[in-house]
C-alpha cells in the first residue's frame, strides 16, 4: 500500500528534504516543471483529497505554513508561486499519497493547460 | 482593501454559492475553466498565502475537506479533480483574497501550461 513518499518521509529512500515537521514533509520533485518544485507531503499516509476528514484539517492546514515558510527560504515569496494538489485521474494524480506541488521560480501562466 | 470576495462572503454581491461554513465560502467562477470550477475562499480576508499564519491552519485545512464535500456533491469525487492556490505575480493571482480552484469534469491535462 505505501508509496515512495512514505519510504522518504521515514527516511529509507532518497531525496533533498527541504523542510519537515511533525505533520509534513517536503522534498524536492525529480522532475521539476519549474526552476522551484517541491513537494509537501503528509506525514501520515493518506492517499488522496478525498480521504481527507475533518481531523486532519490541522495537518493539511499545516502544508500552507510549511508551502510559506519554504517559498520565503527559496526566495520566491515575493515573485510569487503556485500551490496544487492533484486528486485521481481527472487531475492527474500519479503517486496515490496525498501531496501539494508548491511551483515557483518563473511566470507560471495559465492554470490549466490548453485543450488538444 | 476589501475585494469581491469579501461582499460575496458578506452576502453584498451575487454569486452561486454552493457552500458556506463558519470558516470558509464557495462559489461558482463566473469565468469557469472547466466543467466544475468553484472557488473556496476563508471567510477570513487573508490576501496571499504568504501571509497565512499558525493560527489559520485550521480554517486552512478546512478548505480541504470542504473541496472534498463540493467534489462529491458536484458528482466528480471519484473522476477526480485539481485544488489550485494562485500566490502573487508569477502564481497568477488575480483577486488578493486568497482563494482555492477546484477545477474538474474533465481531464485536465498537464499541471502547467506549455512554455512560450
Amino acid at each position: 500500500m505505501s508509496t515512495i513518499f512514505a519510504r522518504i518521509i521515514a527516511g529509507e529512500a532518497p531525496a533533498t528534504i527541504v523542510y519537515k515537521d511533525d505533520l509534513v514533509t517536503a522534498f524536492k520533485d525529480i522532475r521539476p516543471l519549474a526552476p522551484v518544485h517541491i513537494l509537501i507531503v503528509p506525514n501520515k499516509e493518506i492517499p488522496t483529497v478525498d480521504d481527507v476528514t475533518a481531523d486532519d484539517e490541522a495537518m493539511m492546514g499545516r502544508m500552507f505554513t510549511a508551502a510559506r515558510k519554504i517559498a520565503r527560504d527559496m526566495g520566491i515569496a515575493e515573485s510569487g508561486y503556485r500551490l496544487l494538489v492533484n486528486c485521481r485521474d481527472n487531475g492527474g494524480q500519479e503517486v496515490y499519497h496525498l501531496h501539494m506541488h508548491l511551483l515557483g521560480g518563473r511566470r507560471l501562466g495559465p492554470m490549466l493547460a490548453r485543450r488538444d
